[in-house]
């Protein structure tokens, strides 16, 4: 790279996979660690200013801001020498690469989102709400969210029965995007390791990695996601 | 191909991304198109068995099924002999395509997505419960969902000022993914030519490409999305 990329880390946010894959490929970068509002834990008013989206993660390289977990995480690929994180299209592992790599974001995350969003919304509304409100996001969460969430978490039981990793027989960018949805997963009870063997085996897994000890140290905290 | 690709088409869903970017590529396929529950909307139960994610879109090559939008859509490329619709990394625009073929999904995607599940979700609480709900749904949706939907809307009438297609100078696969995204966001409102000129420009440049007259003919159906 000729300039030097800076990682705008937000903590407790889906930016510790970008710091994790920079560990991981062990490429020059410099770090910024933002911390959230100590009372609403939302991110500050200048980490939001740093991207048109306002959310993390951020990364700059010279004249470049660029948002959005995939994109980074792709655009670092690019410019990683000799990086084997991304089967080829040739690779008899591309396809199953591309889907974990896709469905991270595009079917899971959305799920896990709408979960995060109505427990912090009903713990804020005034409690004479409560019960209505709670009944609503209690049927949202049975009839939409949880099932589909399942068929997710089948679906990786039963892939990571028949390879190591989430992008097949190597380590990939996917099981880097994938791991914060997993062990956020975890940390919230959503996974665990009767119901899914498989999907607690490979978080052991991951967070053996020596790149997640690094990268735990420079995040500098107890978890990676927020927990309720 | 040395297998002949089916897509498993549902209307009214996603994966009309899909039909269009095989018309694009002109690529031989066949197609499955498969309706919805008349009453309910949702889609038929032998859709739902057609992958482990039971959502739309899916294909299927010979032994492969394969669910997800991105990863069809990327897998439909890598079998493209001489497709120009993915920027290479050396592209000046590699960034730009990555940034908006990742946030389609990624972040635009999920805010419609809780969007329409709420749509719908109250309107089939029982009466004496919608005014709470409707509060509710109300308040997310003007503290969370909409100002996130809105800046993702500024920055593509930015970038759509600066260059002809999302991913840049040329049409690319972006355009393909997100043509849902802002296709069905018009058809309900959330994109007016008032307010987004550019996007509103750019609907309809994609709609005159010869493509979209050839997936609209194969789907059969007055529109691309449901609506409410």
């Amino acid at each position: 790279m000729t300039t030097k990329l800076t990682l705008h880390h937000l903590e407790y946010s889906q930016s510790f996979r970008v710091l994790w894959l920079l560990e991981e490929l062990a490429i020059p970068y410099e770090l910024i660690v933002h911390s959230r509002d100590e009372k609403t834990m939302a991110a500050p008013d200048e980490y939001k200013a740093l991207s048109p989206l306002g959310t993390a993660p951020v990364i700059t390289d010279g004249e470049l801001i660029l948002a959005e977990s995939s994109a980074i995480m792709d655009y670092i690929l690019d410019k990683a020498p000799g990086q084997t994180l991304r089967p080829e299209p040739e690779s008899p592992d591309r396809t199953r690469y591309l889907f974990w790599w896709h469905a991270a974001q595009g079917s899971m995350m959305p799920l896990q989102l709408m979960n995060v969003v109505h427990t912090i919304s009903h713990k804020r509304l005034p409690f004479f709400m409560r019960p209505f409100i709670g009944l609503y996001v209690k049927g949202l969460d049975e009839l939409f969210i949880r099932p589909r969430l399942n068929r997710m978490l089948s679906l990786a039981e039963e892939d990571l029965s028949c390879a190591p990793w989430f992008g097949g027989e190597r380590l990939s960018a996917a099981d880097f995007l994938i791991a914060f949805n997993l062990i956020a997963g975890a940390e919230r009870g959503v996974i665990d390791a009767t119901q899914h063997p498989n999907c607690t085996a490979w978080i052991a897994k991951m967070k053996a990695l020596p790149s997640f000890a690094k990268a735990t140290e420079k995040d500098g905290r107890p978890s990676m996601a927020l927990s309720y």
